[in-house]
C-alpha cells in the first residue's frame, strides 16, 4: 500500500475538532452537551436570502466569472463604500467563503517559505491554510491581562526579516473577541509602510462590535492602499456558514491579478449564493440590531457569569462572539476533555474550545478556553453552572 | 508598494483565458462568436435538482460537516456501487467542485516537491492544482494519430523516480475525449502495484460515454483498493457547474483521513448544492439518455464536419465533449487569436482553444486546437464552416 507521507506537510489537525470523540460519546451516555465550542450561530438567516434561494430562475446552473458575477461585485462594492472603503467592484475577487479568501491572499501575497507575522491566540485554521500554502506563521503572543491588546510594535519589528511579507489580524478577532482600536490599527500602519508588508485583515465579524464602539478596517486608513487585503464572508454577517462565499478585497492591481489565476484555476465560486448574498444586500438593519442585542446581552451573560466563578478570569471583549477564559486549572486540554468523559451536572456536561489549539508559542498559557456564545441566554446560564460545578470536582484544579 | 514576487509559486494563467480579450474586442465590434473553447454545457439542469433548490426549508443556512452530510454521503454510495464501485459513505469525501477534490487530492497524496505523471494534453487547471500544492506534474505525450490512447507503459517507467507519488489520469478525457479501455486501466494498475503509486482518476465525464462504450474506472480493478483515488464532480453529470459540488473517495483510510484535515481547515461545503445533488440522485434515466443522444450527434457533426475540411485531421472520441483536432496551420495559440482579430465570415467567427494549454512537453505539436461540442447542431455546422473559411484565409496556413 503506498505510503502517505504527509510530513512535510504537517498539514494539523482541527483542534476544535480533537474533542468530538468524546462529545460524541457523552452524548451516546445520554448526557446533554451544551455547545461552546463552536462558531455555528444559531441565529436565523436574513429571509431575503432564503427567499431569493427560492425564487431562482435559471434553467442551467452555469460557472459564474471565477472573480464572481458583476451583478454581485457591484452592489458589494456599495455594501463596503457605506462603511468608506472607498473601493470599486473590480477590487473584489469572490471566494467559496473566507477559507479560501484567506488561502488565495497567502498564496498570491506570500512565496513558499516566507512568512508571515500573527498575534496569538489566532484562528486556529490559519495554521492549515499557512501549511497548504507551504508559508509560515510567526506567532506574536496577546496577553489576557490586557484583555488580548495588540502586543507592543517592538515584538513585531523583533520578528520581521527579510521572509517577511505580511502580518494578519482578526478584527474583531476570533478567538479573544477583542476589537483593535484606531490607534493600534495605525501602529500597525506605519511598521507595515516601514518594512513593505502587506496588512491581511480578516473581517469575518465585522457586524459583531457591542457597547456602541466604533468598527475600524485598515481600509480606513490612509497610505496603506497597496498593502490592505480584507479577507470577508457572508457566514457569520448573514447567519449564512453554509453558503460558503466569502471575498478577498484589495486596491492592489498586481495582487489582485495574481489572486485571480488561483481563482480561475478553481473556476467558480457557488451561483445560487451569490445570487443569495446580493439579495442579502437588503436586509433591513432591524435584522441586525436585533443580532446585536441579543449577542451584547449573551455577552455580558456569559463575562458576568464567567467571572462570578471562583478562581476564572475573563476578559469583557468589545465584539465577535467569543471569548477566551483563564480557569483554575492544569491544562485546558486536559479539563475540556476531562468535561466531557467524566463530568455531568444535572445530566449535562459542556464542551469548549481549549485555547492550546489557538497558541503556538511555547510560552503560551495552558489554562485558558475558548467560549462561543451561540447559545440563547437560558442555556448559556445553565451551561456556567454546569462549568462551575465542574471546576469545583476537577482533579487538575489549581488554586 | 510591497513587491509581490509569486515566481517561486509560478502559478500559470489560464490558458482558455488567454484569448478572452480579443473575444470581447470581437463582440464590440459586433462579430457573433462562436463558443467551441469552453466546456460550459447549454443542456438544462435536471428539473428535480432545481425543484430542490426551491423547496429548501431550513431555517438557518449552516455549515455541512467537514466530509460533506450524511445524508447525501450515503446515496451518493449507493450511486457509486450502482456501478460496481464497492464503496462505502465512509469512503467519500464531499469537495468544492471537482477542482476542490483534485487539489485536495494532490496535497494529501504527496508532499512538495514529488511527482506525478499525467498523460498529457491534459487538464489545464491540474498546472494551476499542482503549483497551489507545491507538487511536479511530469507529463508523458499521447498522440492525435492514435487518438490519443494511453503511451505505452515503457514511457511512463522512463519517468518514475523515487520522487514519483502517483500517476493521474482523466478519463474519459479532458481535452481528447479519449476513453480508455479496460486493458489500458489493468496495465496501469500492475504499474501503479509495481511501483506502489497512488491513481488518481478524474472522471468529471463518466457520464458522458458514446456508442454504448463500456466505462471503466480503476474503482472496477481488483487489487488497487489503496491505490485509487476517485474525483469527481456534479458540474457535467447534471450540467450544475454553478452548484461547486465535487468528491473525492478512496477506500485508503489513511489517505482519507489525511485529505479530511485540508477539508475541515476549510469548514464546509456547500450547503444547498448538497441538497440539491441529493435531490439529482433521482434523475430520471430518460434525462441522461436523452443528453447522450445529444451529444452523441453533436459529437458526430463536429468530427465528421472536421474532417470533411481539407488538410484537418480529429479522431473520434469516445467520450466527454471535446475533441482535439490538427490543423493545417503554423501555430495554435496565432490562429486562434487570428480568427477573433482578423476574421469573419457571415459577420461571425469561431473561439477554440489553442491545445497548447494542455501540453507542457517541449516537442509537443503546435498545430492542434481543442473543440468543445456545447452548442446545438446548427451553431455547430455554422461554426464549422466559419472555420473551413477561416483555414482558406489564414496566412500562417500549412500545406
Ligand atoms: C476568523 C475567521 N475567519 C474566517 C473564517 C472562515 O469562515 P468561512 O469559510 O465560513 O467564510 C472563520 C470561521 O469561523 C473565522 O472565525
Ligand atoms: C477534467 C476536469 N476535471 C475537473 C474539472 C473541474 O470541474 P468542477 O470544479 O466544476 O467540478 C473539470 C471542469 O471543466 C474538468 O474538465
Amino acid at each position: 500500500m503506498p505510503s502517505i507521507s504527509i510530513k512535510g506537510r504537517e498539514m494539523p489537525a482541527s483542534p476544535i475538532r480533537k474533542l468530538t470523540p468524546y462529545a460524541d460519546k457523552a452524548k451516546q451516555e445520554g448526557k446533554h452537551v451544551y455547545h461552546l465550542n463552536i462558531g455555528q450561530p444559531d441565529i436565523e438567516t436574513p429571509q431575503v436570502m432564503l427567499d431569493a434561494i427560492r425564487h431562482i430562475d435559471f434553467k442551467v446552473w452555469a460557472y459564474t466569472p471565477s472573480e464572481g458575477t458583476a451583478n454581485y461585485r457591484a452592489r458589494l462594492s456599495n455594501y463596503y463604500n457605506a462603511l468608506g472603503y472607498g473601493i470599486t467592484a473590480r477590487d473584489i475577487l469572490v471566494t467559496n467563503g473566507g477559507s479560501e479568501a484567506i488561502t488565495i491572499a497567502m498564496q498570491a501575497c506570500l512565496n513558499p517559505g516566507e512568512e508571515i507575522i500573527i498575534p496569538e491566540p489566532f484562528y486556529a485554521n490559519y495554521n492549515g491554510f499557512a501549511c497548504s500554502a507551504g508559508i509560515t506563521i510567526k506567532p506574536i503572543l496577546a496577553h489576557i491581562d490586557n484583555g488580548f491588546a495588540l502586543p507592543p510594535i517592538a515584538a513585531f519589528e523583533e520578528l520581521i526579516t527579510a521572509k517577511t511579507k505580511a502580518i494578519a489580524i482578526c478584527n474583531p478577532n476570533n478567538p479573544t473577541g477583542y476589537l483593535y482600536s484606531r490607534q493600534e490599527l495605525e501602529a500597525l500602519r506605519d511598521l507595515c509602510l516601514k518594512h513593505d508588508l502587506f496588512l491581511l485583515s480578516d473581517e469575518a465579524y465585522r457586524e459583531f462590535c457591542y457597547d456602541g464602539r466604533e468598527f475600524v478596517s485598515p481600509m480606513h486608513l490612509e497610505g496603506l492602499e497597496e498593502h490592505v487585503v480584507i479577507l470577508d464572508t457572508v457566514s457569520k454577517r448573514y447567519s449564512a456558514c453554509g453558503a460558503r462565499l466569502g471575498c478577498m478585497i484589495t486596491k492592489n492591481k498586481a495582487l489582485w491579478n495574481a489572486a485571480l489565476k488561483f481563482a480561475q484555476a478553481r473556476l467558480s465560486p457557488p451561483a445560487v449564493a451569490q445570487i443569495a448574498a446580493e439579495a442579502a444586500l437588503d436586509t433591513p438593519q432591524s435584522y441586525f440590531d436585533a443580532v446585536k442585542e441579543e449577542y451584547t446581552a449573551r455577552r455580558n451573560a456569559l463575562v458576568e457569569g464567567l467571572n462570578r466563578i471562583d478562581g476564572v478570569y475573563c476578559p469583557n471583549p468589545g465584539g465577535a462572539f467569543y471569548v477566551v477564559a483563564r480557569l483554575p486549572i492544569d491544562d485546558g486540554d486536559r479539563f475540556c476533555q476531562w468535561m466531557l468523559e467524566h463530568f455531568s451536572y444535572n445530566n449535562a456536561t459542556v464542551m469548549m474550545a481549549p485555547a492550546s489549539g489557538f497558541y503556538s508559542s511555547p510560552d503560551a498559557p495552558k489554562n485558558e478556553v475558548r467560549l462561543a456564545y451561540v447559545l440563547n441566554i437560558n442555556d448559556l446560564e445553565a451551561a456556567l453552572t454546569c462549568l462551575q460545578k465542574g471546576l469545583e470536582a476537577y482533579p487538575g484544579r489549581q488554586k
